[in-house]
Parts: structure tokens; C-alpha cells; sequence
């Protein structure tokens, strides 16, 4: 009977799954899917590892469901699919694991508690997060859940890389940079040694750009710095997010356009970025495809924001050696990857355009001095490691 | 009997001027000083050129001396001390000059009038650097004047660097990166040809660093880039103010907080930088002298934050031939210096200990690839010489 470990990630109106068989210690994918649109027309799709759509079920526009029911059709799924599968645990993506959390951890009622303390510094999903632990540890309290936070990789930074120029009557509170998709940056550090040695000890940037995007300093696979800060609005320019922002720009809001911190927070997470510039879409497929000049500049801005945020992270490390591309637009879009090698020439990337267009792996030529990188994530993945290790632990 | 031209830079609650001599169309400072403390303890005090006070008035506590008092007092003095001096024009430091004015102008009542229009982009300093031209222009409507910008250097850029990811139905209020300390750079950009002839035509970034600091980013002495943006809170830490910033953090002092945008903006403003994370001072030579941890972070994270920065200026200008140091830190605290050039060797800067003991000009070796520079800024001069040439121009 073989063990299966499976992976949540729980946002504020959807739920993504995956499991994973655990076959000698390796992980192999099973199924994926997710309930979308909880509370106003939930939809639950899943596939097979190779795509193939196993289940669906609409439940109708209107209808409202709550996140334990979501997991409870989630279950039976699994059950009616999972023959000769035993569920040994469940991993979840929690965003944030402020100070104290830096690494994943088993959780209970006690750290569950402690971890809803953080919801001030991560109003929008840290308590979604946390809602399927709670749920699956009400019904199957003997169920072994792991918590995997997207800030513990970032753990490892100085406290230069991590400190506003603020007083400590608000950084006692907890605002400092503490950096995101720290999950995705570990999966990328882990999977450097195999595919470029010499990135994996060097001086490397990983440029996770997919719906949020981020650029990670790594020096022999472990973070120096980071484009998001306290939230993952700051750094990058994003598909609806705005990036770094003149803190003045948001008084000017306050004050001489009348908006109140709801209409800012609106603005700066879901009408900004790509779409807010290009006024057409914040997929950056679209905005590709476009001819609109309004999409060019969008396009332009975005990579230019890269290239200038790639130099703050080359000063954090004292020098670049390797530039690795990963998530939705950094695996997909050629395009991007090809403007940024352009415009990070320079540095001495000496760029391998027939390599770009098949995805690489590596995208630079064999005498670059900088090497350039093409490296699919996976979250997931990671999440169920993490998971299966200590589950292991405490088994050992 | 010889022409003077007054140079006048109002804030809220003080006047600084500077009058200059004009011989054969070379500028020689006459003398310099300032009224401050104008609403509470008014006290005026003048030097000559060599530093050696001319005149002091003190109103005693509790006075109110309003902008049109202040000048009426330093126009007696000016009369009392310039025998055979004509005062034939003043010039003005406005900090804001919108998208529009990109060059000194001649003031007239429209100009001003439009140059309020901008105060919304500026509130706590544009209304300030406006009053003394109304008072002058009504006195002395005959006198020329001119309005000289802190924007108007970098409107060079090009549309990328100046753009924050933001909506048309934001930015079309005028919400973009204008950056500030123009006229020192521009001063800077004029005497870099005969001080350093080929950081002047190379890719030279420029670190203003006194109470408010910022880095230009030239190319051949135009702007290509700089850390400050829509106000001049934004980029670098300094004294008092807390430069970048996530934008999450403003929510989280809105939301979790419960700060209203004036307790925001005297935190960013007055009560950040190093004096908000020493917790002892915002002057240098205080943190310099002190042995408290903490003043030592703060100093820490001041070279930091301007390494990082280097690095982003580095990257708009796809190279870096020569750093330069200016203003009041950057011109007298050698250890900053030092400091930033150390965590700037990988560039290929190599130092010149005894050169920055002496404060410059040059402050690497001779054979260093990339050089370092101390040159002293002088804001009022570039004043005084924009004031008389568009004096010149109108008597041409």
C-alpha cells in the first residue's frame, strides 16, 4: 500500500492540491488540481500527473462554500481515487513564518495559535493559510500536517538586508523585509548543483516572475537578499502589483486623492503592474501578443524594473556569476527572458538566443562569463519534502 | 559700482540666502547667512565670504516674524553692508517644477501661478519657495527674478526610469519619479570636465549625502537615473527620513497600526533614517563618535542601503566608470567614504586611504578601473549663474 503525501495551498477563495506518492524515499506527483471561486461559484477540477483531467464538479453560480466543505469534497475525492493509497500526512504553503518560524515545522495547536499571531503582516492570506490545519486537525487530529513558509528561506540574510530605516517603536512590531516564494528559491537552490554547478556555489540571481514576481541574491544556494520586503507588493513590477513605490506617492494618495487605505491596498495589489500600465491585461502572454504601444511600455517597464533591481541584488552579493529564470513567465516567456539578457549584457551574459527559444537549460553561451539559466519551480514539491522529512523525523 | 545677485532658498520656517558679486561674468560670493526659527524664535545671522560674521539679530522667544518680515530685515542689511553693490536679480530654489518646467525661468505672475498648481506634489516645501518671489514681485515688480528646480536636471530621463507601475488614473495627476538634488548635480555635472575629464564623460554615478541624500546616475553629465522619486522621501536612508520603503508597510501603520498620513509622514519624514534607527541622533558626526551598537548600525545600514543603490544606478547605466561624493557627508565624514568604497572595491574601485584622509579630490589610485571622487557641491552658485545668464539673456 503505498504512502501518498498531500499538498495544500489554501488562499482566500481557492484551494490547490497536489499528492504525492512517496515511492523509496523519492516523490512522485499523483494528482493536482483545485476548488476555485469558493464563494460565489465554486469549481473543482483535478488531473493526473500527466494532465489528463480525473474529476470535476461545479456546484452552480450563487452557492457558497466554506473552505471545510471544499476540503471535505476534496477528501472523498481522493478516497475514491487513491485505491491502494494511504494518506501519511499533509504539507501546507503558509506565507508567513514572521520571525521565529525558519524553517517548516509540525504542526499543533500551540504553533497554529502562533502562527494566526502573524496575521497583521499577512492580513490577505496568512489566515486562509491556516484554515484546512485547522479543519483536517478537528477531523483526523492524529494526521500529521507540516507548515512550509514562503519566508523561511530568507532566514539566512544579514540583518542589513532585512532592516527599514525605521525607529523601533514600528520594527519591534515585526516590520522588516522578510522576502517570499522562499519555497520556489529553495526548489531552485536544491535543484542548482545537478544542473549548474558552478551557479550553485556562486554568486547567483533567481528571478521567480510569474502572477508575483521577485528576484532572490543567493550566494552557494543561500539567500543574501531579496526584492520583496514586509509584503509581496514591494521590489518587482508584477502582474497587477506595483513594486517599489515612493512612500510619498502613498500620502499623495491620502491626502490629495481622497483615498482611503482600502482603495489603496486595492489599488497597489490588483489594479497596478502590468495591467495597471498597459490598461489591457496583467497577463504578460496578452500583453506579448499586443500591438497596443501601451503594452510595449508595460512590457518595457517590467524588464527594466528587473534590470535595475538585478543590480541592487549583484551589490548584496559584491558581484554576479549566474541569472536563473523560473516560474509562469520566467519558464515561458522567451520573450522576457531575451530583453532581460539583453539589457544585463553588460555583466557579461553572452546570451544563446536558439537555446532561449527552446527553454533552455542554459540560455547563455558555453564562454559566457555569466551564465544564464532557464529552471522550472515546483512549490509543491518542495512542500511535500519538507513534509515526508518530518514525518521521518518523527518516526526516527 | 557692482552688480549682486541674491540667492534665496525659503522653507517653512527659514529663509537662507547668499548674494554674489558679478565681475566680468564670474560670480564671487559676497555673503551668505539665514533667518530662522521665524515662528518661534526668530534669529538672523550673516557671514562674508571668508566666514566671518557680518551681522546677528535675535527676536527673542515667541516672536512671529512672517516670510515678508524676514526679507524686508535682510534687505535693510543688504543695503547697510553693500555699499556700491546694485542688486539686479534673485534667484529662487523652488523644489518642484512639474513635468513642464525643465529649465530656469524668468517668474512672473502666471509662472507662480502655475508653479502652485504643483504644490500638491510638494506641499511641505513648494508653497515656501514660492512666498519670498510673491513678496519681491509686489515690492519690486521690476526686479527680475528666477525660479531655479531640483527637478529640472533629471528631465533627461528616459519615461522608464521615471515611471512607477501605477494606473493612468494615478499618473495622470503628475504621480512619476522627478527626483530632487538637481541643481547640486547639475553643478556637479558642470565641474566634473576640468576636475575629473573622464568621469565626466563616462557613466558616473553621483552620491549626494547630506541631510537628504540621493544618487544621480550620468551618463556624460546628463541624468540617466536617481534614487529619489515623486517626493524626496524615497531612495536612500538619511538623516531624519526613511527612504524605500515597502509600500505594505504604509497599510500595515493604517491598518494594524491605526497611524493617520500625518503621523506617517512625520515618522518618514522627521522620526526615520539615522536618527529613527540609532535612536541617538540623525547627524553622522554624532553616530560617528558614539560607540552605542546601535549608532553603529544606523551607519551600517546608511552604506548599505547606498551600495545597493549603486548597484540599481549601476544597472541604468549598464556600467560604472566613476563614483563621486558630494554634500555634507559625502564632502567631510572620510569614514562613509570609506565605508561605501569598500563594500564598492568589487566594482573595481581601489582606494586611496591618505587622498580621502585629505578629502580628494581624487580618493582611488591611479591605476584604479573605476574612480572616486570628493567635489564639493554649491547649489547657490549654479543658482546665481542660472539667474544672470537669464538676466543677460533678457538685457540681450
Amino acid at each position: 500500500m503505498a504512502d501518498v503525501i498531500l499538498v495544500l495551498n489554501a488562499g482566500s477563495s481557492s484551494i490547490k492540491f497536489s499528492a504525492f506518492d512517496v515511492e523509496r524515499d523519492e516523490l512522485a506527483l499523483v494528482t493536482r488540481g483545485q476548488v476555485e471561486g469558493l464563494f460565489d461559484s465554486p469549481h473543482f477540477i483535478a488531473y493526473d500527473a500527466n494532465g489528463k483531467k480525473t474529476g470535476e464538479h461545479a456546484w452552480g453560480e450563487g452557492t457558497r462554500l466554506e473552505h471545510a466543505d471544499a476540503i471535505a469534497h476534496l477528501g472523498a475525492f481522493l478516497r475514491g481515487h487513491g485505491a491502494g493509497h494511504r494518506l501519511i500526512g499533509v504539507g501546507h504553503r503558509v506565507v508567513h513564518g514572521g520571525a521565529h518560524f525558519t524553517k517548516p515545522v509540525l504542526t499543533n495547536d500551540e504553533i497554529v495559535a502562533e502562527l494566526d499571531k502573524l496575521t497583521p503582516l499577512a492580513p490577505l492570506h496568512q489566515p486562509h493559510n491556516l484554515k484546512p490545519i485547522r479543519i483536517i486537525a478537528e477531523r483526523n487530529p492524529a494526521m500529521p500536517q507540516v507548515a512550509c513558509f514562503d519566508t523561511a528561506f530568507h532566514a539566512t540574510q544579514d540583518p542589513l538586508a532585512q532592516a527599514f530605516a525605521l525607529p523601533e517603536s514600528i520594527t519591534k512590531n515585526g516590520v522588516r523585509r522578510y522576502g517570499f516564494h522562499g519555497l520556489s528559491y529553495e526548489y531552485i537552490a536544491g535543484a542548482l548543483p545537478q544542473i549548474a554547478p558552478d551557479a550553485a556555489r556562486g554568486r547567483t540571481v533567481v528571478a521567480h516572475l510569474g502572477n508575483g514576481a521577485s528576484l532572490c541574491a543567493m550566494h552557494a544556494g543561500k539567500s543574501i537578499a531579496t526584492t520583496m520586503g514586509f509584503t509581496a507588493v514591494d521590489g518587482l513590477m508584477m502582474g497587477t502589483r506595483c513594486g517599489n513605490l515612493d512612500p510619498g506617492v502613498m500620502l499623495y494618495m491620502l491626502d490629495e486623492l481622497g483615498m482611503s487605505a482600502r482603495d489603496i491596498e486595492d489599488l497597489l495589489y490588483r489594479g497596478s503592474g502590468l495591467l495597471g500600465v498597459s490598461g489591457i491585461s496583467g497577463d504578460m502572454r496578452a500583453l506579448l501578443a499586443s500591438s497596443d504601444e501601451r503594452a510595449q511600455f508595460a512590457i518595457d517597464l517590467y524588464v527594466y524594473r528587473i534590470a535595475r533591481e538585478l543590480g541592487s541584488m549583484a551589490a548584496a552579493l559584491q558581484g554576479l556569476d549566474a541569472v536563473v529564470f523560473t516560474a509562469g513567465i520566467g519558464e515561458h516567456a522567451a520573450e522576457v527572458r531575451r530583453r532581460v539578457c539583453e539589457q544585463a549584457q553588460w555583466w557579461g551574459i553572452e546570451f544563446d538566443a536558439r537555446a532561449n527559444d527552446g527553454n533552455g537549460p542554459r540560455i547563455s553561451t558555453a564562454a559566457s562569463r555569466v551564465s544564464a539559466w532557464v529552471i522550472p519551480t515546483n512549490e509543491e514539491l518542495m512542500i511535500a519534502r519538507h513534509t515526508l522529512e518530518l514525518i521521518d523525523s518523527t518516526r526516527a
